[in-house]
């Protein structure tokens, strides 16, 4: 195989990455709440952030230091936002990558900044600072587990991968860590995602190659059809690994790199879409043959996130009608008279209309923890997936009393 | 008052109009499952339908007939959408409206059909057919009320209204019933809506108002974000009352029923709203001052339909970062500094940012079975107002075992 996944690997994976933790004592006391990431040495950054009009403040001052296409690291902290904070919250997160770019010995704009939690409260600053220092003490090349809980809020586990491949006959390492579960749909997913590499590519390239893989991954998922303030995808790509730096689109090392960070986005997608708030079960849905990737996208990414679908999906349900009422009313182009569904491989409905199906089959099929949906448009050539998770009681409860 | 609300008032209240029910055995024994209404003259038709590309036969065959602007009545079943069921479903969906336009002795193209129910199943035809004929033989112009319940699926309550008001110095009626519960959301809102008035109107001044009033109440509703294959909503307008006939939209009679059939469809829309699936609360979302008509709704409407919003006032939870985090994503145009929130008459949060505000109180406004959501965007002289509902474990509930 082309791409090597690394087992317990995660953000530090690559060479030339450290991180640090803290309990800043931001969430409840004895929880990591503070993780800071640095690269030995300069990188060049790129990201992609919410399109919420309420954006955070640390998205802001992270959009505005990525101008320059080069970061030293990020620092991030969880049980607070920052976002609806005004003035008063934009200083703060200015003054959060100061502090943390003082821990390392770099000038601010090099650093990259993150916040999740509640929104409308401020960050206790002092806290906050106490807990880079900490953070800053305790930098580790193994401690990218450590850092993936630090970033969590209503996430049941943290989310890691890492993965190896060549690129120019160098061996090359991509490692991430994200964390999702509420508020997660397009565009983007999760509400923060990092990646860190040790390939070497131009901050040019390596914005074009994240816009690419974020939108067939974390614009792909859904779990509540709410996009955050805070939603931030971050990657740093320090060239420790030593290849011809890409700075060409055209080339295969480009593509190599693409799909790499194709791979890693999509583990992380999936893993949100599992561990969406109260979800028992991930559901993927394959859209095939539709006029266009936009329409096949629109189709899939409707399907995954209806709450009638999801409720279905939790109930155990081959309720199929739902699928295509979901379907019917995404805004593709595609002829409903066509239109085949399969749950896994139980065809439900052909040609837009019922079959006679096995209903023993389908239970067995719903009660498995992937749930596979697969629609054929017989319209088009292209395809796309999209991921999700069902509706639960749990769902209800998490968010009924998440402020409180 | 201009329009008077007439006490247990429905759809058979104008004058001319009647409705049959029976037992059909669609749905479960001993529940009504199939209306008849009927005008005893031909009336003036018009209709607004689903916008979903699987629309139901139904849906599509009312379309049909209502290209001529007249009709003498419909008939609906529930139990069974008659959606996605292929050519057999148009032809069955045809037989319904040519059995009910017998029982009335008119053509069947004068007749409308409507369906709501399980989807991808075929209409029990012997069953439907019988169901007819018997609603037939007992048409009432006082079984408004039996419609209505008629026409229910896992609606709670039936829902009616019918209000009195003046044109030409004559005193005209408009009533009306309708079945939503879940798939609610804009467009349109309703899953089935249907409007009688004794007032005369050509069918394309009729069309046109129905238009306008739609957009302002049944597309102003979220239950849970889906469009279902079925939403249809019509209106017969069959002259009895002897006004001059409204025959141009530039003159005041035509505004006074464009408000009279507003009143009329917000009434039923909030009581969908408040009869979402699994709702213990009404939400009214009020957006004031925004640049236009568009961006309030636009605004209005997504706060109501996230699932965030609807979990915490399930949890009386005074989650305002959710409500701005909704109109963010909106897509209406406005500026974050501005942006005021209140819930009821307490405001929680000013140009964007937090205020401190008294819990206790926050509470008990969240407490109340109807929760006010003001929200001021200081950008424009637009206003709009949408409903919605918690977000509730009854309605997963529901929904996780429809079908079965």
């Amino acid at each position: 195989m082309k791409f090597e996944y690394i087992t317990g690997g995660g953000i530090t994976t690559p060479s030339g990455f450290s991180a640090g933790v803290a309990e800043a004592g931001i969430k409840k006391a004895g929880r990591y709440d503070l993780a800071l990431v640095a690269s030995r040495v300069p990188a060049a950054a790129a990201g992609v952030f919410t399109t919420n009009r309420f954006s955070a403040a640390p998205v802001r001052v992270s959009a505005e230091h990525l101008k320059k296409g080069k970061a030293h690291g990020f620092v991030v902290n969880s049980g607070c936002a920052n976002a609806c904070t005004g003035e008063a919250g934009f200083s703060d997160a200015r003054t959060m990558a100061a502090a943390a770019a003082d821990v390392i010995g770099c000038q601010a704009r090099e650093f990259l900044v993150a916040s999740t939690g509640v929104i409308g409260i401020p960050l206790p600053m002092e806290k906050v600072l106490k807990g880079i220092k900490k953070a800053g003490e305790n930098l580790s090349p193994s401690a990218g587990k450590l850092a993936a809980q630090a970033i969590m809020t209503t996430d049941t586990f943290p989310k890691e991968v890492a993965v190896g491949f060549e690129l120019d006959g160098k061996k090359v390492t991509m490692g991430a860590m994200a964390k999702g579960s509420g508020m997660i749909h397009p565009n983007m997913a999760t509400l923060l995602g990092f990646i860190t590499t040790d390939a070497a590519i131009t901050p040019q390239c390596l914005q074009k190659a994240l816009t690419s893989a974020n939108d067939g991954s974390f614009n792909m998922v859904s779990v509540d059809g709410d996009t955050s303030t805070n939603d931030s995808l971050i990657v740093l790509a320090n060239g420790l690994a030593g290849n011809r730096t890409i700075d060409n689109e055209n080339n295969g090392d480009f593509r190599t790199f693409v799909q790499a960070l194709n791979v890693v986005c999509v583990e992380l997608a999936k893993m949100i879409a599992r561990d969406g708030e109260g979800a028992t079960k991930l559901m993927e849905v394959q859209v095939v043959n539709a006029p266009s990737l936009e329409d096949a996208r629109k189709a899939a990414r409707s399907i995954a996130a209806s709450n009638l679908v999801k409720a279905a999906l939790f109930g155990e349900d081959a309720n199929w009608g739902r699928i295509v009422c979901a379907l019917g009313y995404s805004g593709a182009e595609f002829d409903p008279d066509l239109v085949d569904v399969c749950l896994g491989d139980l065809a439900v409905a052909k040609n837009g209309g019922g079959l006679m199906f096995d209903e023993g089959r389908a239970l067995k099929i719903l009660q498995e923890k992937t749930v596979v949906i697969k629609v054929d448009l017989k319209s088009g050539p292209a395809a796309a997936t999209a991921w999700g998770c069902d509706l639960t009681y749990d769902y209800v409860k998490i968010n009924g009393a998440y402020r409180t």
